[in-house]
């Protein structure tokens, strides 16, 4: 399994057959840890997991992932970095590292700043969102997500929900998609539509959407992707108002649909998906958070070109 | 050794034989610790370490269980839950954890709350105190150190100190020493008696005890379990400023005993307790230290289901 | 390999054959790192990280350090000491601490704080900086960066250039330069020089040692220790606007330089060190970081008494 990156920063960098060999090797380690037989492949490698803004969820996976492998952590958390207080830049904070790890994940407020990150280093550096930027591995947990749930990602019909100007992790997951011979179905407020770079770019690769505010359409698809629409995102709190209720996600709803769509959310989630479809067979939010695991697993030894064994 | 539990959230929940099994369970991880054959127990087992609530003392004896085991840890403490800022339930944090970890330790700020998180999840989860409700896990490590000071625990009459109205850990072990022929002795000012709701399952469970105010009372016993008094607890300040000297244990006063009193104490002490009682053969609250990092060894062995080697 | 110390407090500890036994030992760290064999040397031993203050670089660079040598490290940062904010002395926390960790790496910023520390507990106590005391190991760190640049300390002309009167580190690595043969140029402006008591010490151990405010001293010496000048020591502000630009290191100025020198810095650096100096040859403070963690890996050793491999 060759994979051709050292670091992974974003979305646009993966080929179609990167993205086959992160989902073949997730799929492996997911066979390796039912056989207890991860534990080990990492024996004595070092992750820095550097997290200059707080995300518990994204920095306890990859910790996890880590610590399933065999590997160790060292850890640091938003105003603990003293140096960077003291003025200190993030090329130097990451030479620095460099001499401690062998591999660091990085969590920045600033757009941009993973990829000053990695060119400071000759250790792979993967991205876990930088501000408004990309979040590369959360589109790829949710990829290996409809692929696990759904046999395959070819020929599904996708449906995003909510906000798809502002959501960064649906960005990431539609850059991925159009690799994919797929249908995408843009369900969101006009306001929170999304933005026409992106939708260039479908056009360009010749990837079949749909766009609509009617939040039906999700009963033809057959993955849903939800994310939260926030009050703040609105010019005109009236607008939101209006369109909150409209766009809560619950089983009601869900069992009007015409096929079996497997609800996907990338958490955490509010108001907008009610706990009531939590123990449908298609709600697969909470086996995304483990299959996050197997996928950062997947990369850690992928970006540390270490085989992952097929068993 | 048959635990019965998955979790462990209170004291209530011990019968008679789970004492007698957590206690045989610790001193056998005592002996596997000193024989340095505790290692490699729980070889890739991950403890998630939650405390939603700072508690240093707490989370560091559990995190070094864990790691004297050959496990894993990842942790989070305060404000660093990031989802739960963002509105995210108790319930939806502890599904992520359950795909993350084996076994997971909560302390949170909110009374009942570590049974919430037990309700979400499959894995075993262990209550390291939930605001004014349990800490059974302190209960069990100060009746480990009786039962390993004093070589057992029934005849004993145990004096209890302090504030008896609000402490959290008094509560839990008054109800775990129903179970054991026990002589208690309740020294407090009125204001900070045992609750009746406690003195009514003393009764109700027969087991002998007496009220006073007079610290004296702890000459004749062999056990004392030393609180702090809070200047806050009193709706008097006078009554305070009357009492908290005589509530203040030194050596002098202890070598009036009858008997060789052994000391506990939760810890932290400020002035309560005098440091010229330290190097005292009977006091035993540092040694509690050490005896609680066994005791939550051989919890997580016993929540895990796995079997504590005797040597 | 004998090391007489159990902990370490201060650079006043070590004698010549001490500071030969770190350098040697921190030479065989690096073969084994080099050659893998060094994870697990320290296997089922636990290091207690206590970071009263914050200290990103040195924390981490201990917990590299026991990783890489495959212990377990349990750590608690800044606030987090909940039970010191409920009025724990120092004496108390560390009995705890003593009762978890097999060795406890201490930053304080109270003066003399690592030495109450130690006094508490058996376990050996190392010194990461406390207050304006001592930070014995950075002092060693860049001893070894000294020798493994320049293949030997003896016969150095040693520049020291910024605020040689609050410097911490360079008082430390003064206080161990004083055991070798070295010649030791001091360049600040007045206003930051040396401390009286350091140059007495210099003089009655017959170091010779000359002091300038003219930083092209520096082209004469094989190696220039540059610190960061901080504006809020200045009581004269203008002198501060006057000094600031003539002690700023730049690939401009060191091309001057007579000699290969050798540029160390503590890090962080801010304006006082252009980064058009990083890809020198002769830019030996990016190299440091990774030597900090090899002699913190040697000193983890020498405390816990336990033999080096020579490979």
């Amino acid at each position: 399994m060759d994979f051709p990156h050292l670091h992974i920063l974003d979305a646009d960098q993966f080929s179609r057959v990167d993205l086959e060999n992160v989902l073949t090797g997730t799929a492996r380690i997911e066979k390796l840890l039912g056989a207890n037989k991860a534990f080990g492949l990492l024996d004595g490698k070092i992750l820095a997991s550097l997290f200059f803004e707080s995300s518990t969820r994204t920095r306890l996976s990859f910790e996890t992932a880590m610590n399933r492998l065999g590997g160790r952590v060292i850890t640091t958390v938003g105003f603990q970095f003293s140096s960077i207080s003291k003025g200190e830049t993030l090329y130097d904070t990451m030479k620095m590292i460099e001499a401690y790890a062998d591999i660091a994940v990085i969590r920045h407020p600033v757009e941009g700043s993973s990829r000053i990150a990695a060119g400071a280093v000759s250790i792979p550096v993967i991205n876990a969102g930088d501000g408004i930027g990309q979040h590369p591995t959360q589109a790829l947990l949710d990829l290996y997500t409809i692929f696990k749930e759904k046999n395959a990602v070819e020929g599904l019909r996708i449906g995003f929900v909510g906000d798809l100007k502002y959501g960064r992790t649906i960005h990431s997951l539609i850059k991925m998609l159009r690799h994919y011979n797929v249908e995408i179905v843009l369900i969101s407020p006009v306001d929170l539509a999304l933005p026409e770079s992106y939708r260039k770019e479908l056009r360009r690769e010749n990837v079949k959407f749909e766009e609509t505010e009617d939040i039906k359409a999700l009963w033809d698809c057959d993955v849903a992707y939800i994310t939260r629409i926030q009050e703040e995102r609105f010019a005109d709190r009236a607008e939101f108002e209006r369109l909150k209720d409209s766009y809560t996600i619950n089983r009601a709803f869900l069992l009007g649909s015409r096929k079996p769509t497997t609800i996907l959310h990338p958490l955490p989630r509010v108001a907008e998906l009610s706990t009531d479809v939590d123990d449908m067979p298609t709600a697969a939010y909470f086996r995304q958070a483990a299959y996050g695991v197997a996928v950062r697993m997947a990369l850690l030894m992928l970006c540390l070109k270490q085989e992952i064994p097929a068993i």
